[in-house]
C-alpha cells in the first residue's frame, strides 16, 4: 500500500504504466483516496466517458490485514450517471489482493483511441497491459470461467460485463467472491462505463509471493479486532439478523413501517411482501441445498450473504440483498423470490446496478412497456438490456433516461441515480441522504434507516422532520469515513450502539498505522472526504437546487401515512454546515 | 390584446377557461411576455411535463397590426429538453389572428388525468374545449388536412404531430402558413412535448369578425411603417440576399468562412456544400415549379421561404432553412437536397425541431448507428420516429439523450440542446452565445454571425476572443426585445446598420402605443427579459459551470483553422453583468 500506479490507456504506442510514491495521498484508502484523487485531478467538466476522467481502483485503509470486515474496494470517478464524482465500494476478494500486492490505488486514466480490448495483470512482478479481444462483449460468469483457464483460481477478478463494454450508464464493475462468482459489485453510478470507454475488461489481481500487511503494533490490532469481532458478534443485528437473513430481512421491517415503495412509488405497503422477505427467503435457499449464511470476502464474521438455488438445487445467484428484492420485486408489483433471482443473476451477468435496473423496470412499465407484477416481461426487458437492442440500452442508461425516452413524469432519481428501497415520505431521514449526499441518491451514504426504523444509534421519529438533517449530516461524515477504511459498512450498526466497539475500530486503526486515533479523528476524516467531494460537484455546476428530491415527492402524498416529503429546504441547505 | 386566457388542463370535471385582465403584464407581448410569466408563475424545480409547469402562447406587442414583419408567434414554458425556460417563436398566421381576437397571452395550466385528447377553439365568441380523440397519433399534415375540413380555410392552426403528444424532447409545435401548411415551428427545447403533456392536439385560431388592431396613432404609424418596409428593401441582406436565396444563401458563406461543421464537428469545410447552397436550391425549387421567394405571413416584405417540389412538380416542403439544410446535410455527410427537403417534411410532419434532429442523426451516425454520408439510414431512422419505436423515441428526444443511449463522447448541446450551423471554434463569437443564452445552445438567441462573418453591425474578427463577449452581448439584450415585440428577428440586419430603420421600428412602437419610445427603452427590455430568464435559470440549478461548451471544443482544434474555443471563462462570466 506504499505505491500508486498509472495507468494511461491513451498513451501514444499503447497503454503506459507508471508508479509513484503515495506522496500528499499517504495514509488515505478507499473512498477518501479515491475522492481526493479524483477532485485534485479530474476537470470537474470533463466528460465522464472521455480521456480526461479517471478511475480510481483503491483498498480501504485496513485492507490486505488480519483486521475483520475489511474487504471493500472502492472504485471512484467522475459518474457518467450522476455527472457528480462518484465512488462506489464492494465486497469480494479484490481489496484484500490489491492492498497485498502493495497499491495504494491503481488509476486508469486516458482513452485508447481504436477498438482493441485490454485486460491488465497485476501481480507481484509488477503490471502488464494486454489486448485481448476474445473477450469482445462477455458477460461476467462466462467472462471469468475463460479468465480462470488461463490465471487460475488463487487470484481475484474484476470484471465488466457487456453493459460497461457498451458504456450504459447503469454498468457495475464486478468483483469476484472467494468462490471466484463475479457476484460483488461496485454497482452505483455508472462506474462500469468508464472502465469500458477505458476498454479496460478485466483486471486480474495476483498476490502469490505476497504477505498480509504488517501492523505496527501488532498485538495491540491483534487484541483490538478481537473486541471488533466480539462487539460484531454480540449486535442484535449483526450477529443475529444479518447472518440469518440477510439484508432482506429489511422487506417486513420495511413495509411494516409503510415505507416500501410499492409499483414505481405509488404505495407503501406491497401486499406480496411476504413472499419476498428475508425469513421466506432464508428457508427457500436451505431447503433448495444452498445456504443462508455467506461471507463474501473472506475475513468477514457477519455471512450477511447467502447461495439462491432453483428448485432443482443449481446454483442461480447469490442472496440478492434487500434492494435488489425490492427493485426488481415490490417496486414492479413482483413478488416472486424466482424471479427476483434470475434478475440478479442478470444483473450480475451482464454487469449492471440491481437498483438502478430494477427502477427502471418499474418506471418502463410506469410507462407502459410491461403491466405491473409481469414477471415474463420484467426478464424480457431485461434480456434486452443483455442483447444491447435501442430499448435495452435505454434501459440499460437507468430510469432517469428511461423516463425521458418513454414521456413518464414521476421519476425517483436525485442527480439521476435511482432512489433505493426506502420511501422518504414516510422516512424523512432517509430522504434528507438522498437529496444532500454527494452521490445522487443512495442510501448507502446516511443510513437514516437505522435510527428512524431500526433505533440503532438512538430513536429518530421517521415521520417528522425534526432532527432528521442532524441524523444525516453524523451518519453521511461517519459513513464517508468508513468508506476509507475498507469495511464493511454493516459494522456501523455495532459501533453505533456500542461504544466498545467503536473504540476497538479505533484501536485496530490506530494500532496499523502506529497513531492515536480518536473519535475526532474519524470525523475529521469524514468532513475531509465529503468537503472534497462537495467542492468537486460545487464546480461541476451542481447547486442547492440539486439537493433536492424530485418534486412528486413534495407533492403526492403516499399511503397509509399520507405524507409528503416535508423537511425545509432552508434545513437541507444546512447539511454540509457543520 | 387586452385579455389573458387560462385554460386549466387539469381542471376537476375538465378542462376550465378563465379570463383575466393583463394586469401586470400590461404592455408586454411574445417573448417578454412567456418569460414573464414562466418566471413568475412556474416552480423552477417542476417536471416540464407535469402539471406545474404552464404553456404559454403570446403574440407580440405588433402583431396583429397592419405593421410589416410582426407574425412572430412566443411559445414559453420550462423546457424538458434544456431544463432552462424556454422561449421559442416560429412565424405563420398564428400570432396575427390570435392578437386581432384580443388575446395577449393564452396559458396551458394544469395536466389531465385520463388519455383523452382535445382541441381548443378560440375565436370572437370565446374559448371552447372540447375532447377529440380521433386526433390521436395523427401528423401534422393529415391533421391539419383534417381539421381543415371541419373549420376551413380562414382560421390559423397551431398543432402536434405525434411527436408531441409522444412527450418526444426535440418535439415542436406547427403553425400553419398563410396556404395552411403546418410548416412554421417553435422548434426548439421540446415545447411540443409539454403541449403533448397537456394533452392539447390542436388550437384553432379563427379571427372572424375581428379587426386589426389599431394603433393609438393611426397616421405616424402607417408613416413609421412605411420607412421600416423601405430599410428593409434598401438592405442587401433582408433586400436581395434574403428574398433570392433564403436563408441557406449561408451555406457557400460559412464555408468559405471554415465555419461549417462536417460529420458531427469533425471539419470546418464540407466537399458537398456546393450542392446544398442556397444558389442551387433556388434554382432547382424555380427549375421544378416551385419558388424561391415565398413569406410565411401575410405582411412579410422579406419572403425568405419558398416552395420546394420534387422532380415531379410535386408539393415536397417549404423551403428548407440554412440550418436544416446543415444539420440533415453537412452534418450527417449528405450533399442532396432531395433528402434534406425529405428530412424537412418529416421533421414537420412528425413535429420536430429540424435543428435537434439533424444533430441527433449525425450523433447516430457517429455513434455507428448508418454511415455518415447514407442518405437512405438518415430517412429510415427518421422514419422510426414517426413510428415511435424504442429507436425512435431515443432519437426523437434528442442528440444529448442519444449520444448517452449510444456511448457518443463528443456531442454538440449545451444545455442538452443541440448546436446549430455554426462551429464555435472558427466563430468565437456564437460559441459565446451558444454557451451563455439563457435557452441553450440558439443561435438566434445573440446571432454573431452577423458581426463576426457577415460584417453587420460592424466588423469583430471571428477568429479572436477579443469583443465577443460584448457583441453576443448586445445581440443577446437586442434580440430578447425583438422577440418581444412579434418582429421577425431578420429586421436585425436592417436596424443594425441603418439608424433610420432602428428609428422607424422605435416610432412604430411609440405610434402604436401612444407612448415615445428610445433605444434605450430597447435596451432596458432586453434586459429587464433576459434578467427574468437568468433568474428564473438560476432557481432552476443553473450555474456559470452549464455556461460552457462541451469539452471537446476546448480540447479539440477544427480545421481549417486549426483553432479551440478559447474564450475565457471569466469573460463569459462577464455576459450578463451589465
Amino acid at each position: 500500500m506504499d505505491r500508486i500506479a498509472r495507468i494511461d490507456m491513451g498513451a501514444a504506442g499503447g497503454p503506459k504504466v507508471t508508479f509513484e510514491e503515495v506522496g500528499e495521498y499517504a495514509g488515505l484508502g478507499g473512498r477518501a483516496l479515491t475522492s481526493l484523487v479524483i477532485a485534485t485531478e479530474v476537470h470537474p467538466l470533463c466528460h465522464p466517458l472521455g480521456a480526461e476522467n479517471k478511475l480510481i481502483f483503491a483498498p480501504g485503509m485496513l485492507s490486505g490485514t488480519t483486521g475483520s470486515m475489511t474487504g471493500r474496494l472502492s472504485v471512484g470517478c467522475k459518474s457518467p450517471l450522476t455527472g457528480t464524482i462518484k465512488e462506489s465500494n464492494a465486497g469480494g476478494q479484490a481489496a484484500q489482493v490489491l492492498a497485498r500486492i502493495g497499491y495504494a490505488a491503481v488509476i486508469l486514466e486516458g482513452k485508447p483511441a481504436g477498438d482493441d480490448l485490454y485486460k491488465i495483470i497485476i501481480n507481484k512482478d509488477g503490471i502488464t497491459v494486454e489486448v485481448d479481444n476474445s473477450l469482445q462483449l462477455m458477460d461476467n460468469y462466462p467472462l471469468v470461467e475463460k479468465l480462470r483457464k488461463e490465471y487460475g483460481d488463487k487470484v481475484a477478478y474484476i470484471t465488466i460485463g457487456s453493459a460497461g463494454e457498451r458504456q450504459l450508464l447503469a454498468a457495475s464493475i464486478a468483483c469476484t467472491d472467494p468462490e471466484l462468482r463475479p457476484t460483488r459489485h461496485c454497482g452505483r453510478g455508472g462506474v462500469g462505463a468508464v472502465m469500458g470507454a477505458k476498454r479496460v475488461k478485466a483486471i486480474i489481481l495476483d498476490d502469490a509471493g505476497m504477505k498480509m500487511r504488517p501492523a505496527k503494533e501488532p498485538e495491540k490490532f491483534r487484541d483490538a479486532n478481537r473486541k471488533f469481532v466480539e462487539g460484531l458478534r454480540k449486535h442484535p443485528v449483526t450477529g443475529e439478523g444479518l447472518p440469518a437473513y440477510g439484508t432482506n430481512v429489511l422487506t417486513n421491517v420495511l413495509n411494516e413501517a409503510g415505507g416500501y415503495p410499492t409499483r414505481n412509488f405509488k404505495g407503501g405497503v406491497f401486499e406480496g411482501s411476504a413472499k419476498l422477505s428475508g425469513e421466506a427467503q432464508a428457508e427457500l435457499e436451505v431447503k433448495r441445498g444452498g445456504t443462508a449464511t455467506h461471507g463474501c470476502h473472506r475475513g468477514c464474521v457477519i455471512q450477511c450473504s447467502g447461495i439462491f438455488n432453483d428448485k432443482d438445487g443449481n446454483y442461480v445467484t447469490k442472496q440478492p440483498e434487500y434492494e435488489t428484492v425490492w427493485s426488481h420485486g415490490g417496486h414492479c408489483g413482483i413478488d416472486d423470490l424466482d424471479t427476483v433471482a434470475k434478475l440478479d443473476y442478470m444483473d450480475d451477468n451482464f454487469g449492471l446496478d440491481t437498483i438502478e435496473m430494477g427502477v427502471t423496470i418499474g418506471v418502463a412499465m410506469d410507462a407502459g412497456l410491461a403491466e405491473f407484477g409481469d414477471r415474463e416481461a420484467a426478464i424480457r426487458l431485461m434480456e434486452e438490456v443483455g442483447k444491447g437492442t435501442p430499448l435495452g440500452r435505454v434501459l440499460g442508461c437507468g430510469a432517469e433516461i428511461t423516463g425521458k425516452v418513454f414521456g413518464v413524469e414521476k421519476v425517483p432519481v436525485v442527480k439521476g441515480q435511482a432512489l433505493p428501497a426506502y420511501d422518504p415520505r414516510p422516512i424523512q431521514g432517509i430522504g434528507v441522504t438522498y437529496a444532500t449526499t454527494t452521490q445522487g441518491a443512495d442510501h448507502t451514504a446516511g443510513y437514516a434507516i437505522a435510527t428512524n426504523i431500526l433505533k440503532v444509534g438512538g430513536d429518530v421519529d421517521p415521520l417528522k422532520t425534526e432532527g432528521q438533517v442532524e441524523l444525516s449530516r453524523n451518519l453521511q461524515i461517519a459513513t464517508a469515513a468508513i468508506d476509507s477504511t475498507g469495511m464493511c459498512l454493516f459494522i456501523a450498526f455495532a459501533i453505533m450502539d456500542q461504544p466498545e466497539t467503536f473504540q476497538a475500530l479505533l484501536d485496530m486503526l490506530g494500532a496499523f498505522y502506529g497513531i492515536t486515533m480518536t473519535g475526532d479523528d474519524v470525523v475529521a476524516l469524514g468532513k475531509k472526504v465529503l468537503s472534497a467531494e462537495r467542492d468537486f460537484n460545487k464546480r461541476a455546476g451542481f447547486t442547492k437546487e440539486h439537493d433536492r428530491l424530485p418534486r412528486f415527492f413534495y407533492t403526492d402524498p403516499i399511503a397509509p401515512h399520507n405524507q409528503t416529503f416535508s423537511v425545509p429546504d432552508e434545513e437541507l441547505d444546512q447539511l454540509f454546515n457543520w
